[in-house]
Parts: structure tokens; C-alpha cells; sequence
């Protein structure tokens, strides 16, 4: 089936205690991209974070105001190199800097991880419902860097309305050999595609995905940590 | 830019020795798909790889004599767990039993990877703009596991025509801040973007992705490999 993702152009630059439901329901509408029902919405998580007021001032030296914002976010640094830390944030998530970012940042500001970006994409998902009649599933997502590869990519942080993982287990192969091992990270991958649709610096922070089948579900991101006693690169 | 990705259905099981540039433009022709100026075709590595005889027989003992060929393909083990070894592979891809893999392979062999998947997808470029007079990118996928994050996601293990990075070092955000560090994985996008459309057990193994304002170059997916030295996670 034809996958097709549509960049939501014209959001305003997001302020604290904005109504983001009502911004993007206003730009979907302007854009002619009515939610349909099977379409997935797509959000970077740095608009969820301003309008929930997750922004922290970098006062004085901001260098290093960002170091300490960061260690203080994060609730295990698994590496350190320089000014860079890789750290577990409260949520489950290794990432860099614990998730804190001046990318698209108000000068002197750094934007934080959505306190429970589960919950956003959730309540996200039921006022965009509210207004459109049309229940899309949401993913918000970030940039992670990757362990041996090089390169960021975006990953899904908080979900709602689907699986987070497609688990194909127990379901046979083109060879009818039984698929033993296959859990597809699809949020991932929907945040990875969405991204492309984005683009990093123009600043357009959302897109619609059209046309894709996904499991339907009431998974969260959380669902994609791998627990720490499964994980053999801690 | 909308973008749109295509599943390319109608393939027949490849076997070595298989003209796949010839077959995919065979797919590409029936589908109504002729492949247009800033197209990309994303094939996963399993077709590519039977075309070139890039299999195994699996004798005696299969799960023994698959654990061998895994270990046997392996340049490093990094970990191992049980029957699992996460591996380094001769092209400096860290994965799953070095890429040998059983899903959607003929009964008693195993799939190995490309022997060189950059000079693979080359050569396919080169031969699809000999057919079909239109010089589209082509991205050679396989599907990786991550350390920290369940489920698994499509990666680019060979690309022809395409930069594998996306540097953005040096450009500025909407606020005008310059963005440091943002070098975003491109291919390795377009590589899940196209698994969404595709499906694992659908047995699809190729699409076109139309409509992404690609960073055109000569890269190679083995520029993806961090180096050792810079790798915090060996």
C-alpha cells in the first residue's frame, strides 16, 4: 500500500500554555490535510516541550549551564566524553545530553524531554479528536544518536493510539518458515520516515502519515526501553 | 514536499545468478512506477544477495551449522548471549549473528550479507539507468536490532548515489542558532521509511520513495560506521 507523508506547514513558534491541539487542527485544515481515519500524526516533541512549559533559562555562563542542566536531567550517565555526556533520562531513554537541546531553542533557553511524553501524545491525540471528530494516532517524537553508527535519527518518545512494536512472532515468512524473532520497532521507524518529510532546519515540526497499516493498540514508547537486564550494551 | 513511498510488489523469488536490475524494472514497469528523475529504490539486501549467490547451505545439525556460519563471518563478537553474538562483520556493520539471516530463505540455507553492498547497489544503479534511461539512488537495506531500544528498524548497508549523511553542521535553525552537531543518518531514514511500506512478511522487498529532496553524492553506507576510536559502546 502507497505510504504517503505530508509535511504540516504554517505552526506558529510555539509558546508556553499554547494550545497546540488547536494550532495543529488550524494548520492541518489550512494545509487540506483534514485527519482521516488510518492517518498517524506525527509531532517533534520540542513543540510539546514549549507548550508545556518545558524550557529551562541558561543563566550566566550558558555552557556551562547546559552541562548542569543536562546532569541534572539525566538519571544515569552511562559515558562521558568532553562536554558530552550519554545518559539514561527519567523516562527509560539513553540519549545525549539526557535529552536537553538549544536546537530551535529561544536564545538563552534549552528545551527539555516532555515530563511524560506518553501522557502528551495522549492528550494530544483526545483534544485533536475533540476538535477534527477523526481519532489519529500520535507519536512524538526526537534525534537520537545510535551506538556504533553513525548519524542521528528520529525515534518515537511518546505514543498514542498504537503499538509501539509490531511483533510479527509466530507469523510465517514468504517460505512459510515461522517468523521467530521479528518485533518491528514501527514507531520508530513512522518518526524515522516522518523526518524525512520534516527536514531538520526548515523548522516544520509535524507531519501526517497516510496509507500505513499500523497496529493499532494502546502501547507506549516506554514499551521500547529494553530492561536493563536485557540489554547487553549498558 | 509530500512524500510518497511505493511498494514495488510483482518480484519473483530471485536465485543466483538472477538479472535483478532487469526483474526490477520489470516490477517497476507493471506497477506503473517507471522510475523519474529524484526517485529512490530501496531494496532489501536478501534479494540482492541470493542474486549473487550469497547463500549457504545449512548441513547436518541447521541450528549448529548456522550458529557456525554466523561465528565464521564474524570479524568480532562484541557479546554474546545463548545462541545470540552480536558481531562485527567484515564491512564494520555491528549486528545480530554478522547478518546471517534464515527469514525468507529456502529451507536449509542461510542469507549472508552482500560481499561489498555499496559496489552491489552500484552496480544495480548503473544497471536500472541502462534500462530504464533515468539514474535513480538505490538503497540496500537489512534489518538491525539497537542497543537501549527494543524492536528492530531497517538500516542502509549500501548506497549508490546518495550521501549517507546528511551534514547540517554549519546551517542555522529557525532561531538563526547555528546547529553544531546535527548530522542525521539520511539513508538510514529512507531505509525504514521504505520498510513501513513494504511489510516483513509481506515479502516485498523493494520500493520507490518519490518526492525527498535527497542529498545526491557518491557516499557509501560504510561511511555510517563510526570508528572504533570515536565508538563509546564496543
Amino acid at each position: 500500500m502507497t505510504l504517503t507523508i505530508h509535511p504540516v506547514p504554517g505552526l506558529p513558534e510555539i509558546r508556553p500554555g499554547d494550545d497546540l491541539a488547536a494550532l495543529l487542527a488550524d494548520a492541518l485544515a489550512r494545509a487540506d490535510l483534514g485527519p482521516q481515519p488510518g492517518d498517524i500524526l506525527v509531532v517533534t516533541h520540542k513543540v510539546v516541550s514549549k507548550a508545556e512549559g518545558a524550557i529551562a533559562l541558561l543563566e550566566g555562563d550558558e555552557e556551562a549551564a547546559y552541562r548542569r542542566l543536562a546532569a541534572e536531567q539525566a538519571v544515569e550517565i552511562l559515558r562521558r566524553r568532553g562536554d558530552l555526556i550519554i545518559a539514561r533520562t527519567r523516562h527509560g531513554f539513553i540519549c545525549a545530553n539526557a535529552g536537553v537541546d538549544r536546537s530551535n531553542a529561544a536564545p538563552g533557553t534549552a528545551v527539555l524531554l516532555p515530563f511524560d511524553p506518553d501522557r502528551s501524545a495522549h492528550s494530544l491525540r483526545m483534544a485533536l479528536c475533540h476538535r477534527t471528530g477523526v481519532d489519529v494516532p500520535v507519536v512524538i517524537t526526537d534525534t537520537f544518536g545510535r551506538a556504533w553508527r553513525r548519524g542521528l535519527v528520529d525515534v518515537a518518545i511518546g505514543i498514542s493510539g498504537l503499538e509501539a512494536i509490531l511483533d510479527l512472532r509466530g507469523t510465517t515468512d514468504t517460505q512459510g518458515r515461522e517468523l521467530k524473532v521479528t518485533e518491528v520497532a514501527v514507531v520508530d521507524e513512522i518518526a524515522a520516515a516522518a523526518d524525512l518529510a520534516m527536514g531538520k532546519a526548515a523548522g516544520i515540526p509535524a507531519a501526517l502519515v497516510r496509507g500505513l497499516a499500523a497496529p493499532c493498540g494502546e502501547g507506549r514508547a516506554t514499551d521500547l526501553v529494553r530492561p536493563a537486564g536485557e540489554d547487553m550494551f549498558r
